[in-house]
C-alpha cells in the first residue's frame, strides 16, 4: 500500500508534485501546513482554513496537547480531529522541540526527556514508547518520531552525540509504533526525523539508519534540525545532501521552515511538506507576506493607503479590507488586526505552494522560482 | 419624511415592533447593535456580522475614532462605512461617555469638555458644534448628541446641574446639526439623549426640552445615564417615566444596556434599540449567554462536556464546537476562544431581539417574556 504518489517532476530542479493519501483525505504536495499548536490555528476558523485559505492538512503539537487539554480529555473526545472538529488530515510533532525550547527544566538521557511543564512546573517524562502511545491518543494521521533537536551551531562532537541519542530513540519509537494500533479506526503513519546538524556525513548516517527501519508504517521522512540558527546556505546544502538519499516514493517534510523564499528553495531541492509559525506569528505582529514582498502593517506609510490589502491575494480579506484599515487596527491594538493578517498570510502561503505545484506540473518551476524569489523578500 | 414605522404593538406591555429606515438599509426593531468602538466589532468579521450573527446596525465611537485613526484619515476614506467596509447602518456615540470614563484628565464646562487622550495624553476639546462636525466626518447614519453622563448615584443637586449642562449642549448640537449637511451623500439623523439620573421630574424636564427642538432631523430619542450604578429597578422606573412621554413615531434607544433580561424588560417598557459591550467583552472573558442561562466557560465542569456549545444557538459556532473544546481554548488562552465566544454571544443577542419581535408581532410578548426571563439569568 502506497500512501504517496508522485505526479510530476520538474526538469530544471529536484522539485516534485504528488498526492499524499490519508484516511482524512488527500493532500496535494508541495504543501504548507498551518500550525495549530494547542488545537487551534491561532485566530482562524476551521471553516476558513478549508474554504478560504485552502489548507489541506494542519499541525498539532504533542507537548502542548499532552499538557492541555491532556490525554484523558482527548481520548474521551475520540482524538484531536473530533476534539477540534477538523475533518482533514492532521500531523503532530512529537514535542521534542518544545521540551527543548519551552520547558524551564529538562534532562535528556537515553531513557527519554524529563521536563517541567512551562505552565505549572509539573514534572513529566517523554520516552519513545510513551510518546507513541501519546500520539496514538491524539490520533493524528501522521505522527513524528521523538528526537533531540540539535542547535544549528553545535560542534561536530555534540552533533554526533545528539544524533546517536536520536537514532536510539528512533529505533524504539519505530518498534513501539509497529507493535501498536491506532485507536480510532483510521490509519496513522510515522515519519522518522533526519538529524545531523550541518554535517553532511552525519546527515548521511542518519538517513542510512532511518532507512534500515523502513516499512509501510513509515509514511514519509522529515528533515529536522534546520532553520535553528545555522546560515541559510547551510540549510540548503543539507537538503542537497539529504533529499537525494531519501526514497523517491515517500514524501519529505522540512520541519519548521520558513520564509516564502525558504519554501521555494526547499521545493527546488526535493521537499514536499512544510510547516512554520511565521505566517501566523508574524501576522499577529503586523507582517504581511505577498507576491510583491513583505509589508509591515504598523508602518505609518499605510495610514492613508485605501488600496486593497493585497490585489493578488486569494483570501476574502484581501479585497475586502484596505491597508489603511489594517494599519489602523494594528495601531489601535484591535484583535481583529491579528485575525485579518493571519488569514491573509496563511492564504498566501497556501497560494505559494499551489503556484509552485502548478509550475512543477507545467515543467517550468525552476525558472518561475528564480523570477519570483527576488520579489518575495523585498520590504515594501 | 418618516424614517420609522411602527408595525406592531404588544397588547400586554409597552413593547413595539417597527422598521427604521436609513440610506444604508432598514433595521427591524427591537434591535441590538453590536459595539464596534474603534471601527471593528472586536473579534468578528463583517461578513459574519451580517450573514451569521444577523446584525442590522453596528456602533462606532466618536471619542475613539477621533483619536484613532483620526478625522483626516476618515475623511479621505469617505467615512467610517467605507473605512471599515460595512455597508449597513452605523450609529456613533458622541464620545461624551468615553471622556467621562477613559480620559485621565477632563474638564467639563458650558463650553464643552476638555480632555487628555488616554493614548498619548494630548489635549482636546469637544464642543457641541465640533462634535457635530466630527460626526459628520465619521458619517454614521445616526449620530448622538453630546451629553454629560451623570453617575447613577448622583444627588439631585448634581443631577440637575448636569442636566442643565446637557440641555444647553443639546440646543447648540441640534442647531449646528440643522445648519450643516452630511458629507457623503447619504442622510444622517441625530438622537437627543434624555438624561436626568434617577429623578422623574428631571427626566420629564429633559423630555420636554428635547421635544421642543423636535424636527425631521431628530431621527429618534435616546435614554442615557442608566445602567451607570443605579439599582436595576430604578432603571426600569425611569423607562416607565420617560418612554410614554416620547413620540410614538420615533425609535427609542436605551444606551449601554445590558443583560438579556435588561433588554427584554426595556422592550416591555417601550424601548426599540439597545447596545452594550456585554456580549463582546464578557464573551472575551469566557461568559456565554444562552436561552438556558449563563455559562462560564472557564469552569472545570465543561472539561469533558462534548455536547455542542449551544443546542439552541443560531451561530455556526454553536453546533460546530463543543463546550469541552471552548473550555480548553479559554484555559490555554488561545485567541480563538474570544472569537468563538463573541460570535456566539452576538448571535444570541440578535436572536433574543428577533424572538422578542416575533412575539410582539404575535401579540404574546408579555407572557413570553415572563416565561423566559427566569431562565436567562440562571448560572449553568
Amino acid at each position: 500500500m502506497n500512501n504517496f504518489v508522485l505526479t510530476a517532476k520538474d526538469p530544471g530542479s529536484a522539485a516534485r508534485a504528488g498526492i499524499l493519501s490519508t484516511d482524512h483525505g488527500e493532500v496535494r504536495t508541495p504543501i504548507f501546513m498551518p500550525v495549530g499548536t494547542v488545537g487551534s490555528v491561532k485566530g482562524v476558523y476551521h471553516r476558513d482554513l478549508s474554504a478560504d485559505i485552502g489548507a489541506q492538512i494542519i499541525l498539532g503539537n504533542t507537548y502542548h496537547l499532552y499538557l492541555r487539554p491532556g490525554l484523558d480529555t482527548l481520548l474521551k473526545a475520540g482524538g484531536l480531529h473530533r476534539f477540534e472538529h477538523w475533518d482533514g488530515p492532521i500531523l503532530t510533532d512529537s514535542g521534542g522541540f518544545q521540551v527543548f525550547s519551552l520547558a524551564p527544566i529538562r534532562k535528556i538521557t537515553e531513557e527519554g526527556c524529563r521536563f517541567a511543564s512551562h505552565i505549572d512546573g509539573s514534572r513529566h517524562l517523554f520516552t519513545p514508547e510513551n510518546n507513541v502511545d501519546t500520539q496514538r491518543v491524539i490520533g493524528a494521521d501522521i505522527v513524528m518520531a521523538l528526537d533531540e533537536c540539535c542547535p544549528g551551531d553545535a560542534d561536530y562532537r555534540y552533533a554526533e552525540k545528539s544524533l546517536r541519542l536520536t537514532q536510539g530513540w528512533l529505533k524504539r519509537f519505530a518498534a513501539r509504533f509497529d507493535q501498536t494500533e491506532p485507536l480510532y479506526g483510521y490509519r496513522q503513519v510515522m515519519f522518522p526525523i533526519i538529524q545531523g546538524c550541518v554535517y553532511p556525513d552525519l546527515r548521511r548516517r542518519a538517513v542510512d539508519e532511518a532507512l534500515s527501519l523502513d516499512n509501510d508504517n513509515r509514511g514519509g521522512y522529515a528533515v529536522g534540525g534546520l532553520a535553528v540558527g545555522e546560515p541559510t546556505e547551510k540549510m540548503y546544502e543539507m537538503l542537497e545532501v539529504t533529499c537525494p538519499l531519501l526514497p523517491e516514493g515517500k514524501p519529505r517534510y522540512l520541519m519548521g521552515v520558513g520564509t516564502p523564499v525558504n519554501i521555494l528553495e526547499g521545493i527546488a531541492r526535493g521537499i514536499d511538506m512544510f510547516d512554520c509559525v511565521m505566517p501566523t506569528r508574524n501576522g499577529r505582529n503586523g507582517m504581511l507576506f505577498t507576491w510583491e514582498g513583505i509589508l509591515n502593517m504598523r508602518n505609518a506609510k499605510w495610514t492613508d493607503d485605501f488600496t486593497p490589502l493585497d490585489p493578488l491575494g486569494t483570501s476574502f480579506v484581501d479585497g475586502y479590507y484596505t491597508r489603511a484599515y489594517l494599519h489602523h487596527l494594528f495601531i489601535a491594538k484591535e484583535m481583529f488586526a491579528a485575525m485579518v493578517a493571519t488569514e491573509h498570510n496563511l492564504a498566501f502561503y497556501l497560494d505559494l505552494v499551489r503556484q509552485a505545484r502548478l509550475h512543477i506540473e507545467a515543467g517550468d518551476f525552476a525558472a518561475w522560482k528564480d523570477a519570483v524569489v527576488p520579489k518575495l523578500s523585498r520590504r515594501l
